[in-house]
């Protein structure tokens, strides 16, 4: 093999600048994946030039992510998904049709493209719980009411993201009308509650069987077989593959705990997940913040998508009084993840610009900066 | 990114089918890498031509070479090889030298190509000392004075294969002279043993303080940094990237237990190796054994590797009697992960002709089918 030695350079340099800048931020309290994605940034081809456009790092990229999702599906039980009350329901549901509608509608404003507009309301939905939940965590919290509505919101905010997604995904695909869109809708949900009822059900018939094989880990090796299964059928059917990788999760975490997949698939995101995160920020345009209108509207977006969590989320209960409603609009603002793969994907898919991209990627950092600070503010006893 | 589903769809295609043989070869009591490569044979561009010669499948083999030369260098503790007995030693040294020479003696008089012969020689040097691990376990003879001796050899076996390797693949790639071949000599040396004198100290001054960084993991993450570094820079002096990926596990064993790394790095091992030994396999031209002289190769090489295994730490040996004598040769005689090594980096560098390729490989898989049953019923309570 020609060059390998150059591909091991590069992957030595992205996997240790991520792990360093990583360590960086969790210095300064702020979430490792930033660091990461500046990480990106900084090697990406508009400042160092490290990173060559090859499509081996895409694709472990894309493995990285698809592994991060896999992770989060394993840690939504479906009994869960049937437990979580009306009002999370609620919760979740006004908390991805504010952002989204706000989002969509400002950048039809301001764009006039109905696909650019689909993709940006897709990365202002999906809240990114764990930092909300750390913070509960580390102000013995966890159990109060308000972190109960967020955290059993933040379950259905999972899946509701995924449909989303996939719904943009499919649209940006095909030609958009409101057939196709209609048709996209109906086989995202149709996935998604296809694998939730038929694929939990052959799970736990054939799981425990699998787990008498002689092979070592055949429970593992049987859940990286569906992951990439389900990954591929996901992305062959035009639904983003990480809906597949998600899927696969969500259908084995009733065997989580069992066969202890999330401490076995550890190894695996620590490996592969930077890559994504490093691809991520490589792709930023630094450059395009030297236009006031982008820092405008990079400003209102992330206003908006304070706004739309706050709105949506505050309304659904604002029966329990104010001050439960703003604490569980703050929990719900932080973006993450599930915002950058869509953005990464408009952007791959050419549905959105690199300006556009930049400010999405804006806006998704600066809601995972704030809120920690003011949730902890409004959550620490007075 | 284009083709993603089509790489997705081949990606689970390769790892489906060798955790699916290797479970069937492991129901027929054979070791499961046989039917990973089986599984290789048959997707390969030979039969099915499922595989595609594309860069992205042979960097995750790679991978996953590295990753199990890591795993192995994990278990190799520097107080291990100093503890090892002259009498060990001598088994381990021996029995790399009269494969060695027989194998380079053998290629030489029949190809006249001294490169060749090279690989080939370095092919029969390794022991892979698992499968008679595992069979002493079952008879509960860990404890045994023939126990002791194959294990504590297979130390020094490993070590001193990874360095004939070094020689070769250095060799393979420049102009053979005497010189040059005392450089790359001198140069592997000095690699390994710069590793083992500097790097542990290195390692057991710095990675208690990385242990207390804020990074979750961050060991393992130092230690995936060094195994990507490591493998980039043994690469780049033109020895093997997986000298260096060895060689990380080595430095890093003291630290193995404490930080549970072993443990950590199985899951990268179920995911990547599959990876590895398929795609060895599809190199596997199954046309050329039409022919009966490579029959005769093939039955003439396993004879001189188990003869060369038999004689070499037979004799080193001799003193303790003929029975401990032959129960040494014959658990040192399966082969496997690194002779395969060697061959693949043989075939990929043009040093070794696909039939010799197929050939190799035959010795290696028969090496180790033969070798258990064998030792079984030496070992066995009369």
């Amino acid at each position: 093999m020609h060059g390998i030695t150059e591909i091991l350079f590069r992957l030595f340099i992205i996997f240790a600048s991520a792990k360093i800048m990583g360590e960086l931020f969790e210095r300064i309290k702020q979430p490792a994946l930033i660091g990461e994605i500046l990480a990106g940034v900084i090697l990406g081809p508009h400042l160092l030039n490290l990173i060559p456009n090859q499509e081996i790092y895409q694709v472990l990229a894309e493995i990285g992510v698809m592994i991060l999702l896999f992770a989060v599906g394993l840690h939504i039980k479906v009994e869960d998904i049937l437990k979580v009350g009306g009002r999370s329901t609620l919760v979740a549901v006004l908390g991805v049709v504010f952002p989204f509608v706000l989002g969509y509608l400002y950048t039809l404003i301001i764009q006039h493209n109905t696909i650019e507009a689909m993709f940006i309301g897709a990365a202002m939905v999906a809240t990114s719980v764990g930092i909300t939940a750390r913070i509960f965590a580390d102000l013995n919290l966890m159990d109060s009411e308000v972190a109960r509505i967020i955290l059993a919101a933040a379950v259905i905010d999972d899946i509701l993201g995924m449909i989303v997604l996939a719904i943009v995904t499919g649209a940006g695909q095909g030609t958009l009308s409101y057939v196709n869109l209609g048709v996209i809708t109906l086989e995202a949900i149709g996935f998604v509650l296809f694998l939730i009822l038929v694929g939990t059900r052959l799970a736990r018939r054939y799981v425990p069987r699998v787990a008498n094989l002689r092979s070592r880990n055949a429970v593992f090796a049987l859940a990286l077989i569906f992951l990439l299964g389900l990954s591929a059928v996901a992305s062959w059917i035009k639904l983003a593959a990480i809906i597949g990788a998600f899927m696969a999760g969500l259908v084995l975490s009733e065997f989580n705990y069992r066969f202890q997949l999330t401490q076995k698939t550890e190894p695996l995101y620590d490996f592969l997940v930077p890559f994504f995160f490093v691809m991520l920020g490589s792709k930023v345009d630094l450059a395009v913040f030297m236009q006031s209108k982008i820092w405008l509207a990079a400003g209102l977006i992330t206003v908006l998508a304070i706004l739309g969590k706050l709105i949506g989320c505050g309304l659904a209960v604002i029966k329990s009084g104010f001050k439960v409603a703003f604490q569980v609009g703050v929990g719900m603002v932080p973006r993450g993840e599930v915002g950058m793969i869509v953005a990464s994907i408009g952007l791959a898919s050419g549905a959105i610009s690199s300006e556009l991209y930049a400010v999405v990627l804006f806006m998704l950092t600066a809601t995972t900066v704030l809120s920690p600070p003011i949730l902890r503010r409004l959550l620490a006893p007075q």
